[in-house]
């Protein structure tokens, strides 16, 4: 056996021990979850993790190992050992269980509630297409209602619903915008209300770290259980005003997605596949194509209901086309100097933020390399 | 001391005993570069790579432990040990050490290169403003000479240094086009002739993993032995056709930075603030928006060259508008059978590879919410 052999085994045993090491981590934090159920204490506590994760870059830097890989270790074992633990159950936010409704409950995002809820002890029902005749039945033992149908029928839901509710219920939507169905059910419904917007899809591993907006449009302490159950599940959660909200969305949402239809099909009358681009690619340009190909793996009606989804949002992409229009012109007339100014003025604008995003873009695309490339 | 105590100091422990691992592997792993060093072997090498992963993960799965998890840390472990590897020595491609002009010696790419050229053996030269004199002396010792200048100087340069070079040099550049510069070099020098277009920016930790693009011209034999010393960095090597490489690259560079400045300049024509947009972000926004950022923390000269680079790339954005202006003209009348349709042209287009993007984005956005969010 060749000396560079005999080194490659010695590494290998390593690793080994890494493995058993793992297993070890993941029996004890199995044990912190079941501790943490029987006394009803949050499963993922971002500060624990934060000292935690400080520590050990201390004890990584005094051992000579580099502090920046082993965050990036501890990180993903924490993450990992947060998806075994989503696995089971969840603490409950109030002291007795709520009886939650869930309109739209046959689909992802009710779906994926329903479980949440269940797991930690409340009662949930679904009502969907099929069994509409039930909510009559259901409705005087509800505390909770929450409105989860595709965007272009929120509205008639929340009308048709509203009529059967008792006025005691939290009447509440997950819908991606605000303003329209905060209205609705301010209108149709007297009692409590809260908007919601769960900022992630159906088919996420589990809740923690993800967003959750919320909304208090009338007698917010009603519904603020609500809130409390979504950070024991691990979310951030967010309050916002809905218009500031909406504006922002019609950006997040709207142009982002439009764009990634604009570059995509540009691709397309330019003949250029994406494999043949991953030939030439640098890690940052395989991010970039990256983010704009997963649209094409998702259902063409879903981003054609984010684009269209009202009237703001179409006038903004109007307006986007516009300042295209500015910015087209200056490269017609090869005007150098007006991109630089425009460039330093965005510069400006972006502040410290855009040294923030060259420093977390750095790190997504050394992972992505490491990983894919 | 609670039970939950207890349980995070036993977890205390093993993260303890997982730095002393690492610490011990490191250890290994730098017998491992001496070993190479001494044997003239290459640093990185992609199919132990891809074994060890694969049996890693097999272990894992035996031992009841997530291997996408496993992969993911083993993954970084050998990305942070090649870093620290480049740091030191590298193996010489040649038997000989060959003499590298670097025209352009003081900018960012040529102090990298030099610096790898030097560890691995060679000789080098470095040729900047304040130098140029000390060409005609160097020049009958040189066997190959690398423009590295910015694109709007390289082909006075490559005339100016070809005056003076005896026909056996290899003349070669590092634009990121490489049908003018080629075709300037093919006209100006008599002897052999290499596009190259190294796909990083002079930031970068080390050459591992990243991506040479080589055109070889005029016998590409002379010249071989350096994509072979790039093979040893670590690098990956693809030869390419000097005008698809430009169309290519047009799309990559030219598109993709000039929707980053019209990103970035319509939110701040909307008043919409970076950290005000993270409030409501989801981490695929988050890292979306870290995509768009990072580019205004680098020099604004740098992009307008980028995107003002040759009228074929100009003449591509101004394409790219026109397309705009179909899709615009389909959000403004609220056509939304034919934004499906638009939608489903592309995914079918895009084939296998939506799919793809969809993992791999998945996998990078879950990094940037465990790291950052």
């Amino acid at each position: 056996m060749s000396d560079l052999d005999s080194m490659r085994e010695e590494i290998d045993a390593l690793d080994k021990t890494l493995l058993e090491l793992l297993k070890k981590r993941n029996d004890v934090a199995k044990k912190v979850l079941a501790y943490k159920l029987e006394h009803q204490l949050p499963v993922f506590m971002a500060e624990r993790e934060e000292q935690k994760t400080e520590r050990l870059r201390r004890d990584a830097h005094e051992m000579g190992v580099d502090p920046e890989m082993v965050e990036d270790l501890l990180r993903i074992i924490m993450a990992s050992s947060r998806a075994t633990q989503s696995q089971h159950e969840f603490p409950m936010a109030t002291d007795e269980p709520r009886h939650v409704l869930l309109l739209g409950g046959d689909g992802g995002m009710g779906k994926l509630y329903r479980r949440f809820l269940e797991r930690s002890g409340h009662q949930v029902s679904s009502i969907d297409k099929g069994n509409w005749y039930e909510l009559e039945q259901l409705a005087p033992t509800i505390d909770l209602a929450i409105v989860t149908v595709p965007i272009h029928v929120t509205l008639d839901v929340i009308e048709r619903v509203s009529a059967k509710l008792p006025d005691h219920v939290v009447l509440a939507d997950f819908t991606s915008n605000k303003g329209a169905p905060i209205q609705a059910m301010m209108q149709a419904h007297k009692g409590p209300v809260l908007g919601l917007h769960p900022m992630h899809g159906p088919d996420v591993p589990n809740l923690s770290k993800q967003l959750m907006v919320i909304c208090p449009a009338r007698d917010g302490e009603k519904g603020a259980w609500f809130g409390e159950q979504c950070k024991l599940w691990g979310m951030r959660v967010v309050e916002a005003d809905p218009d500031a909200h909406d504006h922002a969305m019609d950006l997040v949402q709207g142009l982002r997605h439009f764009v990634a239809l604009l570059h995509g099909s540009f691709m397309k009358d330019q003949e250029l596949k994406p494999q043949q681009m991953l030939d030439y690619s640098s890690p940052m340009y395989r991010a970039e194509l990256m983010m704009t190909g997963r649209i094409f793996a998702q259902s063409a009606e879903l981003y054609a209901d984010i684009v269209f989804s009202s009237p703001e949002r179409r006038a903004l992409l109007t307006q986007f086309f516009k300042h295209h229009e500015r910015l087209a012109a200056m490269v017609e007339s090869n005007d150098r100097a007006g991109f630089i100014k425009e460039f330093e003025a965005v510069t400006d604008f972006f502040g410290s933020f855009a040294t923030q995003a060259l420093f977390e873009s750095g790190y997504l695309i050394n992972r992505l390399s490491d990983r894919f490339a």
